[in-house]
């Protein structure tokens, strides 16, 4: 039986439900002679870890307390009545962190997983890294850092997987590295990669005001409480640093063009989320309109897609033929055109929904099992 | 320098391009630490090797001689005049396979790769298997062969890739494998798997008649010299089969229903090519018609697709919802659609060109690429 020893960062939505899908995927792991044994698990605050790295792992039981607490907003401290496990303080879990990459990553191995929204794992990640350890991330912020520090995360490409950073599960970053793997020269890329902001712009087409689309989306679910999170395409932007640094684009964030959907003077620090919803919005709504309009008076739509071509990488509101898989598209579903020397003139597309935990949590465990090779 | 030894089983078009790609990718794969070492190609006569397989490979220059000489139709026994490489004849070629596999298996590795259209290289595949080697398929027929030797080549799933045999490069059998190793359950599998009966299916939709598109299609180049190859769907049905077994399903090319677009008296045994065209065709105008006006007064389209559900395989005509990924596919694109708990209601979508040697060739090379962990 093969083991690969997994550390996760981060018990959120993602986390957690990662967690459960080690549990239900066990004994089809045990099938194919793997086995996956978590370490340990951290969110901000604490860390829960097994005493001897070597052998064992958290249980199944260890684990499925760890969701039921998180779920339920309690602290992980309560793991403690458990005496097999040790709690770390949030001061201490950077430097076991490292004790265990250190001691692992030249004979088992680890995974170090981050399922964390932090900026901060950055560094930790890079020196698991260099302790020879691989990483999994659905934490796009390490990856949308300073290009220096992106280099550094990149290094070894057999080491890192994140394919769950960009449309969750759907197998965007696995199919842009086997295209560039196979040699084949990828000229442009178009994504609708925002569910809400894809419902919102297929939705105008039928006439509809913006300001009363955005509401429907906001009490449908699928925005942020403040959807200027999502209008602002700041979201969008991140996954698109990292498609257009996969395809070996040396730019950070500042270099790529954002079109928000709202103007500045309807900001955060300006208005609150209801006078947004209320009087910002639809004050926007002939604006919007109008653009609708004439894109489709030319037999065009309108999508709010990220483009990466050359060296530009830009996201904003684009006028598409109707006739393309974008313009096409429907509801929340994120789509990706890939052009390159074998797409040419029909793209290789890939579409499906873009977000949800278990979708996301599908890709972290598809990354590690992906990963196998690397253990002994 | 990681260093992937390499022999190479088929010269046709996508044995050729694959050469063609590794040679043009060197320099891509140098940056990466990565160099491929063709050890020997072979077609059905003739093979060509190097004497030492352990440390030398063909050059670039014997590489592109290669291709040369099969382009043009010429015997690969014009490579004796290159001093370094030794002949072989066709009844040499397995035992000088098998005795590389021995002898690479337990130390460098070595990738057996097939694109030939054989049925014969089942055996000599599954003991380069036993060998502990990898092998790359862009060959149907080994996967499509009875379900016993199917199991023994995939025993191990880390020794084999085949992303090739279905859809060409495009990543359907990497997408379904990882959505199985995540533990999503995949419910429905549909898929039109064929650009020529694509292309025939959404031209028929503009009301001309099916003889006439059939026609077209082969001018354009898009059947085989004998349309009837493509109208059969035994081409569908095999691809099927290698996505159903994928699936788990233990079953044969017998289990499949395929429905063919032509009736048993107007079969190749019975019709010349002409006759077909000429006669044959044209008396199915009405009913395809007919088929076609009937699921168009419902809001559907035809398609001839791929269907895995439950334990059934099957293939032919279906009638599809027009707004559905498979309703709005025009052209000669392939397009797979997959339903899982994950992809629920909405399935995930990969469409692109599914046929050309470039393409097929592309998806060897980022199969062998992706072996990469598994060399020292």
């Amino acid at each position: 039986m093969k083991s690969i020893p997994l550390l996760l960062m981060g018990c959120g939505g993602v986390g957690r439900q990662l967690l459960q899908h080690i549990v239900d995927t066990r004994s089809l792991h045990a099938k194919q002679g793997l086995l996956l044994r978590v370490l340990g698990v951290s969110d901000s605050q604490i860390m829960v870890i097994v005493p001897d790295v070597f052998t064992t792992g958290l249980t199944d039981m260890h684990l499925t307390e760890v969701c039921r607490l998180k779920s339920s907003g309690s602290s992980l401290q309560a793991m403690n009545s458990f005496g097999e496990c040790q709690i770390l303080k949030s001061s201490e879990v950077t430097k076991r962190i490292v004790d265990v990459a250190a001691l692992l990553g030249r004979s088992t191995g680890l995974v170090l997983i981050d399922c964390s929204a932090s900026s901060e794992t950055i560094g930790i990640l890079n020196r698991t890294i260099d302790l020879g350890c691989c990483i999994v991330l659905a934490n796009k912020k390490p990856l949308t850092s300073q290009i220096e520090d992106y280099e550094k995360l990149v290094s070894n490409l057999c080491q890192i997987r994140y394919e769950s950073t960009v449309g969750a599960g759907l197998p965007v970053i696995t199919s842009l590295t086997r295209i560039i793997a196979s040699g084949d020269t990828v000229h442009c890329v178009v994504g609708s990669l925002s569910g809400t902001l894809g419902y919102v712009m297929s939705e105008l087409e039928g006439g509809k005001p913006f300001s009363q689309v955005v509401r429907a989306a906001k009490s449908l679910g699928y925005t942020e409480p403040d959807p200027r999170d999502d209008l602002g395409g700041m979201d969008v932007a991140r996954k698109g640093l990292i498609l257009a640094r996969l395809l070996g684009l040396k730019i950070n964030m500042d270099d790529i063009k954002v079109d928000s959907l709202y103007p500045d003077e309807m900001g955060p620090s300006l208005m609150t989320t209801e006078e947004f919803l209320d009087k910002g919005l639809p004050s926007i709504d002939t604006t919007i309109a109008e653009r609708v309009k004439k894109s489709s008076s030319e037999g065009n739509v309108l999508r709010y897609v990220c483009t990466i071509e050359g060296s530009r990488c830009q996201v904003g509101l684009e006028e598409l033929p109707k006739n393309t898989p974008l313009g096409r598209l429907r509801g929340s579903d994120n789509l990706v055109e890939i052009y390159s020397r074998c797409y040419k003139e029909l793209p290789l597309v890939i579409q499906g929904a873009g977000a949800g935990n278990d979708t996301t949590a599908a890709g972290v465990l598809a990354d590690i099992i992906d990963l196998q090779d690397r253990f002994p």
